[in-house]
């Protein structure tokens, strides 16, 4: 079962099941069932036998799922046991709270500088080297980092992803209103922020 | 055709046909094949055929779709051809980049003020009211709104979007990390951007 390719479907999915088996951890669960884990986050608990199956974590009958076992695998399948190194570029709203947001770390994920065309209004952040935009292919000569955050307009976005793509960037984490893509060889992860609110606004037609 | 339910895999979609068709529309496009949006969205050519057959937006062979029909057509099915208002609770970094972020409105939706514990570091804010949470329930009172936006710590998220609902709210877009569901008579979307994250680092593992 281990190597069947997983889908699209359960990878959406596998991020939730992570979270909530941590907090499981975090609180000393040792056990949980596969109707516990589907009331949690409203997947149907066949859905969650199925998706919980691909790799390797079958549950037993009246005993459940060892939590600590099972967020190690979906930590190793995701790869967040690895740690991964990131820039930001674009210094905005989005940008600043970003890099202030203490979760990436839980995953592994550190925000190493920030890159915008104007630096001083960035002159209070600490943790992250701040740098001018012009200089974004000398900084990642020398420290290549795995992840590009992409806060920019988004007139910018794919002249500024393409920059780092060249510099040997593989990742590329898109915040700017529009869909980026690079073909096969670099992921990407596509944060539409008025996508989702139109999302949103159908849902609630009817209510 | 058009009384079909729509499935939750078509209306994930929908905002994206609605996007570019807008900029088709603004670029004075009048008419697109199935093939060109396939190309321009990377969704294949048959699935933009099956979704957009789901309203109506019968392609012509030869001819393609009429671009100004079809967003109309989708902007009416996704509701943002009406105005919604919208509160913004939790001022920080998130919640003003999104005060501040001009493409909602671009989708009806208006922001009309911002809650938080403190609200001096807001003053500067011109176009919204800002506000203490402590009056939130009086604020709603006199001025219903559709959608609550919550970009509060994740502790406090639930209990902000319920003090919401209990308002009168029925839409609740969350920020905060944790996954909000109050049952069918809310609409919820929430943007967990740990999960998209850890979506982002699982696609680049074997790249």
């Amino acid at each position: 079962m281990e190597n069947k390719p997983i889908s699209e479907n359960v990878i959406q999915r596998l991020p939730k099941y992570y979270r909530y088996l941590k907090e499981l951890c975090n609180n000393q669960v040792l056990r949980v069932s596969s109707k516990t884990i589907s009331d949690a986050l409203h997947i149907t608990a066949s859905q969650v036998r199925q998706d919980l199956s691909h790799f390797g974590g079958f549950g037993q009958t009246g005993i459940g799922y060892d939590t600590e076992y099972l967020k190690a695998r979906i930590q190793e399948i995701l790869g967040i046991n690895k740690v991964h190194t990131a820039i930001v570029i674009g210094g905005g709203n989005i940008g600043q709270a970003l890099i202030s947001y203490k979760g990436f770390k839980e995953e592994n994920v550190f925000i190493k500088a920030v890159f915008d065309v104007e630096t001083s209004h960035l002159s209070h952040l600490l943790d992250v080297d701040v740098m001018p935009s012009s200089r974004l292919e000398e900084y990642l000569e020398k420290n290549p980092v795995d992840i590009a955050i992409i806060s920019v307009q988004k007139t910018h976005a794919e002249e500024m992803a393409k920059r780092c793509i060249a510099c040997g960037v593989k990742s590329i984490w898109n915040f700017a209103p529009t869909d980026l893509y690079f073909g096969k060889s670099v992921a990407v992860e596509n944060i539409n922020m008025s996508e989702s609110l139109m999302r949103l606004i159908y849902k609630s037609k009817d209510l």
